[in-house]
């Protein structure tokens, strides 16, 4: 089979002919259909990510190792079932669910997987879904979704995944008022997800008009191009001057989140989640006075992510595509991801 | 009336005549048995406390006036009720609730009035209880404590109260490892608390070996003299190199941060509570990596209080009286508090 | 003022020429633009209701006093305030929380007033707004509504707010088959507050067609009429045998009870709200076996109220008004509500 | 290796001779030291138990397949696993979680593998714990309990837990009134762990005075021998009339259920556990009206014997060892806890 991997940081992936792997015990084969593009995959690509004062935080530090075939937004169609596999087989259309753990850690055992203490996460620490055939270690890591389109559902497993825990872990409310910085892909998920489940008031900050118009075409209050005006006024005159009860930063850079902390009100909550990187100063003393949180997230759950398929089957979110691509075009898009001309989700079809 | 009232920021308190308050509609006086000398009416008596970069933050901008009659860890008698009082009546033995907040806010709507808008908590916006006697503004602000003594009660409506809520805040269970930092007044209950209601293994971090002797009888499982060893290492040493699952720090510090964060384990909660101030460098992308939460927690509310005196009428919780003063003797009272002369809690009695 | 009043129960309600209050401390009189009918009206104007084996629960024994101003869901404009209000003032549209509490009690303390040991509740203990003005004990019972409609808004204090609640109660998810049972005001408006909020599947039960049709349009998957087909039989064949994962039921007599717990799946929930009464056989050995959940639900608390209010502001729920009446016709809107001849709400403008 | 059958419902088990598991991929054989003797295991014994109308409720019906090994309480060492374990070897001392599920239903999903749709477990629908070896399906069911008592920690796998979980149910908290029905195993090790973790008052009923003094002893507030005296109107005299906030029933008979609801305070939760049978009649009207909760509680999941295991550890809760037995007396054993001959637990030692 045909599959696209990074043989070493900062080199273009190639193309590599391997063996269609075969499952064993509970493993499902998965013929990939869609597969989405996502920024952490590239930070695999460049082999890390900025840490404070500039130090470059290496993914082989934690645990990544090369040559890998990334992709953890996989959905497709049951290939091949182990022989203890029952619950699925051959024919059925799944969702992947990529952030496996050990099935041990503390973590694990309140179904928590995604923050395993020893993450085995398909398209990062296994081969993932930037192939023709993805192996899953066990039927219980699959969701139906029978009905539904594949490109529109793989991005839930990642994109769509991680704005909507970051949603719960912002603890909105429908008479609140939500700041989302970073109108990306996640951020464009995230209005929606807000939309359908929160029912709160929503600001949208970007430096681009155009992802600013599309968040509200999606469902925005606000939008504010911080590049023409001060965030931190427009949320303050926006809520009699009183800030925003929750921030989520997509983005979690040292300028967005020295912002997102000036805009916060009083029991506010911030929520991090990009993986931008960088530092920032935190005023001590204003952390209790001010009853603050700050909140790092990311990714999901899998029991988050069946509800969420469902959301997505009853039509109240849609995923944005922005762009699909052949197997063979991986590397264009990457570098067009890099470069800031998707708007919404780049999808591979294997 | 006697009241030991602060005049002027950094001078001396000065025992002042004033006219006993008449309740009217649903307020209460009480006439004060006991009243507990907080580390926060040291802030009061400065004038403010340290912000990022060695910057003042003065209480007169926080909407403190003087002259203040301080003192929120109140326990006493009722004296006279205002003609709207239905729950109570003159002779019985209160505890009252002093985190008042304008009962119309979102904090207050959900019962946080602690965390209110606008507060006009007792001792520091309104008139509090170095006094002879205490005008309540109504009766839900009363807590029965009929057989405990009220000198044992008191301090629970602030440190007690305060650290119930830290450790509710760091969601801490039995399985877990939970460090706390600052063996004071907080530190010394909170390892109390921690005990009776969560059955976590319990790490205490100090400077001083007598009050890390205090919290190893009171139940602590461990003890850290961080002049001596470095309390990251030691951490990590008894967690498998994991480390805490929880820390909650008293102190607050921007020495004392850095070191929390850096003994977070992955999923970790990291409880802020002190007002020692300062400002420490966070490293953003960790906050997802990781999944770590900063939480800032501020007193508590009144259901939690109710609560506590609960846990202390079964003998669950004890507070550590360090000292007894008398009305006059205030400003000796302050000054040794300041000057970390008092292990567990200094009481007045007026 | 002219206010419609219950003198005795079972004979017609009469106009009265009552002196218009005058609001002192913290109190607000409220000119009523839109006052809702609802059934537990019906159970005021009867004196009671139906309790197990056919004996009569008297409303009188649980503190309801002749005569009374009926009438708990007022929408109005403010008239005139008290001299301790500080929010609100004469001109602004609110909408009045009903469920007063003592303050006092357990469930008060929590903030769940709906529930308090000595409910004052307005419109029931205390006389409410079947009249031209009412007046409201506190500037805390007011929710702003400016730019909403009155007689959207009106309704959603008491039949909106316990839809609400019950489903909070029902823990419902979005991947969850969800039963309504009861097509009727409560119902309608659930299953709307299901689709905002939950986006799980849903099924209507009912015995009228025009009803089941309404509660389609309004976004249930599923219609029974269970005149006509057996509810139970086809909760299962929509589910693969296995019931439905939460029940709502909005009638609760012993004969929708007896189906309802049939139809459940394993770890289901039963919701009762509504007030029909009568009694139902109880299988003690299945209730651990299949870890199911009775829970009695009844209007809801303050905070909620705030939360549904912002939910149809957003649009997200919309009251369905029947009939209008005068409040000289208020005999009519009973008679006709009683005679199951309103779809929907019937209003009072007086 | 010898264990004990049950061959046929109500016949004398038999000590069968059977080959030693070999344990494959992540299965793990455990070599039991101690096995504790359940009431629930007299069910399989009798072959069910009583519906309502006398209508006896077959094990059989439920899936259960003799002849079988009962015996879920298991505690003992590693013996040999398979080879994909990684987290456990030879000689390790462990605790068996014995609530399997198939790992894919809705419960198992959210980590409630006691209530999945097709439960697998040990013991009830494979074999357990009354043999010298059990096979545990993988190494995810195991707990270390390294400096533990097998004995002390074999009952918490399902008496201990089910106690623990049913405490949660009851959402008591310190300021409560719990009542405890039934001073059996489940009702004393209840008794512990409300005083360890909750804090409430508790009174405990019983028909034997000698259960009652045991359950005063590990720290009942008030014991009420429910032959002599009414406990619906001792638990009112004790409440000032309002009654208890949470009742758990570990009898949960036609009996005592119609008592408990009686006792019931506003909001009160009432948490049925026992598996005694029969009916009640429910007064469908109250439920709504007094915010009733009723809530059928079985066993627990992992997750919170994990947290219960580290209490034990802690000291917190000790199991009552009533009796010890030989694989050989395991009729006898069951004989015993049928006439109620057996105040505490008995414990099978292969």
């Amino acid at each position: 089979m045909k599959a696209a991997r990074i043989v070493k940081p900062k080199e273009p992936l190639q193309i590599e002919d391997l063996p269609v792997p075969r499952p064993r015990g509970k493993q499902v084969l998965v013929r990939v259909l869609a597969s989405g593009v996502c920024h952490s995959d590239l930070h695999l690509w460049e082999g890390g990510y900025a840490g404070p004062r500039d130090m470059f935080m290496r993914v082989e530090d934690r645990g990544v190792r090369f040559p890998l075939t990334p992709g953890h937004e996989v959905a497709g169609i049951v290939e091949e079932v182990g022989d203890e596999v029952v619950n699925t087989g051959k024919g059925e259309k799944v969702l992947v669910y990529p952030w496996i753990g050990d099935g041990a850690c503390p973590a694990c055992t309140v179904g928590e997987e995604n923050l395993c203490d020893r993450p085995r996460s398909l398209g990062i620490f296994q081969d993932g879904g930037y192939a023709e055939y993805i192996l899953v270690p066990s039927e219980r890591y699959l969701i139906k979704i029978d009905g539904q389109e594949p490109e529109q559902v793989a991005s839930l497993a990642c994109s769509g995944l991680t704005a909507y825990t970051a949603l719960k872990n912002s603890s909105i409310r429908a008479q609140e008022f939500l700041v989302i910085v970073g109108a990306g892909g996640l951020g464009l998920i995230g209005v929606q997800i807000a939309r359908a489940i929160a029912g709160s008031t929503i600001a949208v900050i970007d430096l681009d008009d155009k992802r600013l118009e599309e968040a509200r075409r999606l469902g925005a209050d606000h939008i504010i191009n911080s590049s023409r005006s001060d965030p931190v006024k427009e949320v303050k005159d926006l809520t009699n001057g009183l800030g925003a009860d929750a921030v989520i930063d997509f983005v979690n850079s040292s300028k967005t989140v020295a912002k997102d902390l000036d805009m916060l009100r009083k029991r506010g909550r911030l929520v991090l989640v990009g993986l931008f990187g960088g530092s920032t100063e935190l005023n001590l003393a204003l952390m209790p006075l001010r009853a603050y949180r700050i909140i790092g997230s990311y990714t999901g759950k899998y029991a988050d992510l069946v509800e969420l398929v469902a959301l997505a089957r009853r039509g109240m979110i849609r995923s944005v595509i922005g762009k699909r691509f052949r197997l063979e075009e991986v590397n264009d898009a990457l570098t067009q991801l890099k470069e800031g001309k998707i708007m919404g989700r780049a999808v591979l079809n294997p």
